[in-house]
């Protein structure tokens, strides 16, 4: 992804976090991540970041995600040598709508489907709903994918230690730490 | 403090939270925390909480003050035999205006001062100002106390996992889970 392209999906992303009643500093505002996975396909498959606070003990993200796009199928790599057990996560939904899909029963007639061209990618369909106020925690080690609805999503995420570059994607041409052109 | 006063207060706390566009579940709504802390002066000392998830690991919540509201000044007990350090824990402002003051140079003129008839149990004065989209992360084991501006306060916690029945606060009197009659 070229720069400037980055720039403009930075921009997207700040008018969610506006649309979400939302505030973030100055400097959040620029260095928002746009986590395009080395795909360049963004607008089907990343999602956009900020950090509030990542310490050695707990983290903090608002994401956004644009109206249908998917942040694709992951677990967090458990790393018994700094005894990290892999990531708890609390997702919390505070706009729009956001579909995550976890391992257990698959729903019978989920409300997403795969992006695309990356069906082979999502294997877990466990479906729940968030809507704004709702939230759901996902345990360590547990694959996982999630999709906004119409209006795309801003989500809390509070989590244990974030080791994003660790990450395992089911689609392994991902590169979760691709830089821009 | 009284069941009915108390819910009186957790109407102006889901005040608060429309102000600041912040959706809360249903359920959140209905337990909103009064922590009146036993001193039956909650306009002056106390503050409202929803936990949204507290797990071994990490904990976040959201908390409001009423206009100049203050939470008085505290400490989180560390448990070395739970292998738990003492709480660290990041404050971000979604809405209003709060002060934060912790141990450190004290301010020369702090924009606060303690609620009337408690001077001597306010004893750290170097003061963060934090308004929306600002954050400070306090570490473990440090006295701190917060009070809000003229439109009080809606701030976010992340934290490590909280123990609240064993904080330390300054003033002895202070009965962190003191119930209503």
């Amino acid at each position: 992804m070229k720069k400037e392209v980055a720039e403009q999906y930075r921009e997207k992303a700040r008018e969610m976090y506006k649309k979400a009643n939302i505030v973030i500093s100055p400097e959040e505002s620029e260095n928002i991540e746009i986590v395009e996975l080395g795909l360049d396909d963004f607008e089907k498959i990343g999602l956009s970041i900020i950090i509030y606070v990542n310490t050695d003990y707990y983290c903090a993200k608002e994401m956004v995600l644009l109206p249908h796009q998917t942040c694709p199928e992951h677990t967090h790599k458990p790393m018994p040598e700094i005894n990290y057990m892999g990531k708890q996560e609390t997702f919390r939904c505070r706009y729009g709508k956001v579909y995550l899909y976890v391992e257990g029963d698959p729903a019978d007639a989920p409300k997403c489907k795969a992006p695309e061209g990356y069906d082979p990618y999502f294997t877990v369909w466990h479906e729940i709903e968030l809507n704004p106020g709702e939230q759901y925690t996902i345990a360590p080690n547990t694959l996982h994918w999630f999709q906004s609805g119409d209006e795309g999503a801003v989500i809390s995420e509070f989590s244990t230690t974030s080791h994003d570059e660790y990450d395992i994607f089911t689609d392994d041409r991902i590169n979760r730490l691709a830089d821009f052109d």
